[in-house]
């Protein structure tokens, strides 16, 4: 199968473009290609060309573009995960799973009951990484967009962007299977397909009441099962179950 | 919150029963519970009940059932999980979320391109392994039930127990995006919800060309959307996908 690279500058056949410094060590020191391999480009925001290697230096790769291709079409509805920041590197997994399933956006969210502060994250670089993570996942799903990793903010923040219609709404907050009554099942969830919308999926301790009536206020409870499942698995399943009552699948 | 054990010998309010001796050490040594705590057992065939824990000895400590509980309801659809054994503790997540969200067995299953012999499943006590994750699994969600782990089989075994209604179907076979024409897509299921069904899901690297033929004289074929998926996220993506259009969320 030809190689497939992340590269921004691609955007119009017949141009040379240098591939981002890491995607052309990739194709130089791992792949050892050379002057004349075909290869394959994608430039994250839905762009995908055949391009010829023209040129591998130390630390430069340059690729001719040499025609476009249909790219893998993205799904219908545009789905903006606002996902609570999970411990240690589980939230590095449903960036990914989210980004190779599909979702427009991750806005990452810092919950009352999330272990992490929003200056932890800054200072960690956090942002940054989920977006080399996104860049891997699109590779490896065969997505030619690369979902922005929105900047990570407070539940509070969120519920205000949703309120302003800052964020697509009218958004869905799953919550436990336990909560209060009035929650939705996914299959209330009005038909048609709406054209975006936001899912919200809480940390490892679930909500507090806090933010259990601040989503209330702008968003559809739901439950999916009677199960309860992992805050880590939340997203996928989540997603997956919207997608299909969608007929994405 | 009750602490809930799981205890296969309770089965009748009255009876005194014996905790397992690991749920025993857990309930004596980590939560520290002693005569006339409340209790929740589950003994994993749908059984739930409330009991009060009527002595605590070393290693050992034994409930008086008091009453019978609603068990939290099994889906609608028993789906047994036929997952290509993956590399690692993949495998282990896995069970792990595939019991929580509700299924009924989980099969595994040693294909071409998996990277262990039944053999060294057997000789790692893999299938014990995977049956304690299912109890844990179980507890975690709330379940009642804790599903079969079948013995591993061959791929080719797989088939013929599909083809001899010794698994129930028709099973679906889940396939990369890139497969052949004449794969069906999720909403392609007919309605109504089966009572039972299979589903299948490969390992890291698919399915080889002798598996497509031989599952396809016995499944239906089936694709997730156009994206390609990590192996391990598949099941819970069909699952949840499967359970979304059968209307159990």
């Amino acid at each position: 199968m030809t190689a497939r690279f992340y590269t921004p500058d691609a955007h119009r056949v017949g141009d040379l473009v240098d591939l981002p410094p890491d995607e052309a060590a990739h194709l130089a020191r791992v792949l050892r290609l050379t002057a004349g391999s075909a290869v394959r480009l994608f430039n994250g925001v839905g762009g995908e060309f055949e391009g010829v290697v023209d040129a591998v230096s130390k630390g430069r790769a340059a690729v001719r573009l040499t025609g476009a291709r249909e790219p893998v079409a993205e799904p219908r509805v545009a789905v903006t995960l606002a996902q609570a920041v999970l411990k240690g590197d589980k939230m590095d997994d449903v960036v990914r799973d989210a980004v190779m399933m599909g979702v427009a956006a991750v806005q990452p969210v810092v919950t009352a009951r999330s272990e992490v502060t929003l200056a932890a994250l800054r200072r960690g670089g956090r942002r940054e990484r989920w977006h080399r993570i996104a860049v891997s996942a699109a590779k490896q799903s065969g997505r030619a967009t690369v979902p922005p990793i929105l900047e990570p903010c407070a539940f509070s923040d969120l519920t205000t962007a949703l309120a302003q219609m800052a964020l697509p709404g009218p958004a869905a907050m799953f919550v436990e299977p336990s909560a209060d009554e009035g929650t939705l099942a996914l299959s209330d969830l009005s038909d048609p397909p709406p054209r975006e919308t936001t899912v919200i999926v809480g940390p490892e301790g679930g909500w507090d009441a806090e933010e259990l009536a601040r989503g209330a206020a702008v968003c559809r409870m739901v439950t999916l099962g009677r199960r309860t499942l992992r805050a880590d698995a939340m997203a996928i399943v989540a997603l997956a179950a919207l997608f299909a009552i969608w007929k994405e699948y």
